[in-house]
């Protein structure tokens, strides 16, 4: 059997691509008698030497947990600063709000000019230096052991790549795979810029059905089947198609998540048409317990250790069971750390981080090094590595949990949903919730969705139609009844509350005079 | 007469790009009786409340000139410890070295989550925060301001534009101006990863002839005016040119200057055979004056005040005399602040800079808000804006200014040189140094450097070939007979004598042996 490996899915294009640098050495053989200096001296490297850089060091001063300093009141995450992470099961256990303000302990890290153990610790000389195309070392190594932990790839031959962030991660996978009237398989509704970078690459996107229920893997895997099996009747003169864009945990509108099972199926299909899988993951740690009804505060109860996080609630990646390298895994650090880091990473074939690496030498170059001697020193020195990672992801985890919790009770409590007029699909994880109006049969659901944005925009509250997400309005306007709501930008659990109670009376209202403004 | 304008130049592919993305509003027209919502919630857009940030607050710690932790003994910069910079003008004082440790004073700013000016100062909420592909407003206004300071436009619909750093911007100025086929003019020995963003656009490069000699502005100019008169002739089946990329100051890899009358004799072909210049300038800011012999320590001699700076010694752009609004300025503040924060900006006309946000908004995506926001608040709380800005140029401007005149001068004092054997071009501007080899007539020059450059790797020490950097090997061989230098990454003078002498050695050793290993 020969190895996995994903060359033959590389674009024309991106294996094409060559790079030299004007500073590389000479590619000939030396002269007769060369001995080689021991200790050369740069007089050509135009690279400024760290002592012009005007930084002497840094101390990034963090919190302990998401909310810490922002609300001078102990609602969402007050309950969090008296809490230790170790233990505990999902338990039913409350407990009472703390007095704020306890805490003032010290809490910064500093990044010097220069480090002792430059294995783990990005400092000013290297983060502020021009950099590896493929990210500074220890950031990479730490992705490498982040997704050993996590989601460990089923072949040997993987690596990672340092990108600026998820969106830049898309174009590169799009790039480095689709050559002109090359074919690739969406979600109907999806993050949409994407198909600005299949464009982009020349490609064309084919919608695929999604199943927008709840208990659902979204994928509608019987519409996939039949469209792999009858393609060329199906797409007359289009490509098989040369890859799957999947937004598998908490998807994005839909907030569905494939489980495990599902994805072996998928994968079978990918492997049995030959495709590659972009499998696009911004936020699927975040994985969330079934809803409960909101305490005004934080529930002890909804804390993990880290083992039992990864063995009982996240759902492991494709690359998991990627026994033929053909998944494209795209990772951020936006929504776990920040957006504007403008970082994150790839993990695939080596094969295919050598592909992005040379097209990102040319278009994207390294990712912001102030970025990642930020990252990656607070991870190491403050969260103390992987598993300090993951407890800090833990904390974002229950945070999310509650809003969602707070988001779902506002909308249970509204008079439109008890009058059926609308529902709310529980994510599994993220921070998308498919909320769906359930107009009566016969409706015309394009013209009715372009009223109810009027609504909303009238009784104060901002979301995304679904069918504004769609990949062909045409093909998915059966099953664009429905609206993307997210919890994530909002202040406080008030305004979650306010958002939901003025969401569902538009509705309400709507309905109440004939689904009409 | 029409409004200056560059529209007729943007690429097909630049122009008929669109974005839309899917959280934009509703764009019919509302429905009758519509009342907008004085104060909307947001549950739409999918980025994290700042709360959800680990870093509550970022500490920058900074030196008050290149170089002042860096060393521990009082030589490239400890005299600029004592000075102050508000006076003086280019006399020969010298001071003696002071006493090294004694300035201690604090030197920090601090970047805090929510900030009370946010018109001038970038915080963690914002910056960290997913923002405008354009750049961060206060960061946008400061080059905004830095630019009508030093080099403002001849028209006035000019923007500017945060990018990823030089490399970046130069991919996107190819992008938006070159369509397959399109032709654009290259300095035949240049900056040749551009060549791979031409290459990325469909675009054809033609080199123009440099002038590699002592008071020269680099470009040929009876070669360049022929080569456009006689375009038809000259290069049959191409395109006439829809551009120009230059390196104006201290060009690299040559080192050469133009002035502002050889400029004004450029812009005038470019009117009247109407291509684009794209001017790329990442260390023009570093104005050198003539070479002195160098002491140990810096010369108070060489300070300027900002306003004679900008009167005397930095060469205007070609901004500065675009009276059409053809000039695509690159700007990067990798060698005047540090490489690893990958940002820069570029100046155009606004319709230039439209193309430039659509394709970023696709691509590349907004540059590192963690490194918008260090770099604009040092500016703003450290330096005090542009004039303290211009003044930490200074700074960097004089340390160069040594470090260049302890390179030339270990190479006047070498045997090589008294031998005539090299020949160097002292720089006005920039990092770069031209070291010409004086082979005899009839020499095989791609031969000899190819030996020479095995020879410098014996002695120890780093340079780059000038034919490393050709844009045409072939049609560069006869002006190939130099190398590029540079003092920039250097850690000590010591480090650059020595270089210096190695590389003189090495050539003396070259002719001894008659052209041979």
């Amino acid at each position: 059997m020969s190895e996995p490996s994903i060359t033959h899915l590389i674009s024309k294009r991106a294996a094409a691509r060559k790079t030299l640098h004007f500073t590389d050495g000479p590619t000939n053989d030396p002269p007769k008698g060369f001995k080689a200096h021991p200790n050369p001296l740069p007089l050509h490297w135009g690279m400024p030497n760290n002592g012009f850089f005007p930084i002497d060091s840094i101390d990034v001063n963090l919190v302990e947990y998401p909310f810490q300093k922002s609300l001078s009141i102990p609602v969402t995450n007050a309950s969090l600063e008296s809490l230790s992470l170790t233990g505990s099961s999902e338990g039913g256990q409350t407990v009472t709000p703390p007095l704020v303000g306890a805490s003032t302990k010290a809490n910064s890290i500093r990044i010097t000019r220069h480090s002792d153990d430059k294995k783990k610790i990005i400092d000013i000389a290297s983060g502020l230096q021009y950099s590896p195309v493929n990210g500074l070392a220890p950031l990479v190594q730490f992705t490498r052991d982040f997704i050993e932990r996590t989601h460990k790839p089923a072949y040997e031959d993987w690596d990672t790549i340092i990108t600026g962030g998820a969106g830049d991660g898309l174009n590169k996978a799009a790039e480095i795979l689709l050559d002109p009237e090359d074919v690739i398989l969406i979600e109907e509704f999806t993050f949409t810029p994407f198909l600005l970078n299949v464009e982009h690459a020349g490609g064309i996107p084919v919608p695929v059905k999604l199943d927008i229920s709840e208990g659902s893997n979204g994928i509608d895997l019987d519409y996939l089947t039949d469209l792999l099996e009858n393609w060329e009747a199906l797409k007359p003169g289009l490509r098989r198609p040369k890859a799957l864009y999947t937004i598998a945990t908490g998807q994005n509108p839909s907030g569905l998540t494939q489980s495990l099972e599902f994805r072996k199926k998928i994968y079978n299909l990918a492997v049995k048409y030959d495709f590659a899988i972009i499998e696009d993951d911004p936020y699927g740690y975040l994985t969330l317990p079934p809803y409960q009804k909101p305490q005004s505060y934080l529930k002890l109860g909804t804390f993990l250790t880290v083992e039992e996080y990864l063995k009982n609630h996240l759902t492991p990646s494709y690359l998991t069971i990627d026994t033929t390298a053909r998944v494209i895994r795209i990772e951020t650090f936006s929504k776990l750390f920040a957006p504007g880091l403008r970082l994150g990473f790839i993990v695939a074939h080596k094969k295919a981080i050598d592909a992005i690496s040379k097209y990102a030498a040319l278009v994207t170059r390294f990712p912001s090094g102030t970025s990642q001697l930020i990252v990656n020193n607070v991870i190491e020195k403050k969260f103390g590595g992987v598993d300090g990672w993951l407890q800090w992801i833990l904390k974002m985890r229950v945070t999310y949990a509650h809003r969602r919790d707070v988001l779902l009770n506002a909308i249970f409590e509204s008079e439109a949903y008890k009058n059926k007029y609308v529902d709310v699909i529980d994510p599994q994880a993220g921070m998308f919730v498919s909320f769906i109006v359930n107009f009566p049969e016969g409706t015309d659901i394009e013209e009715k969705i372009g009223l109810l944005v009027w609504k909303f925009a009238e009784f104060g509250v901002g979301v995304v139609p679904g069918i504004n997400m769609a990949v062909e309005k045409k093909f998915s306007l059966d099953r664009a009844n429905f609206f993307r709501l997210t919890y994530a930008p909002a202040n406080t659990d008030e305004e979650i509350i306010e958002g939901g109670k003025r969401l569902t009376a538009a509705v309400q209202d709507f309905f109440d005079k004939g689904l009409e403004f």
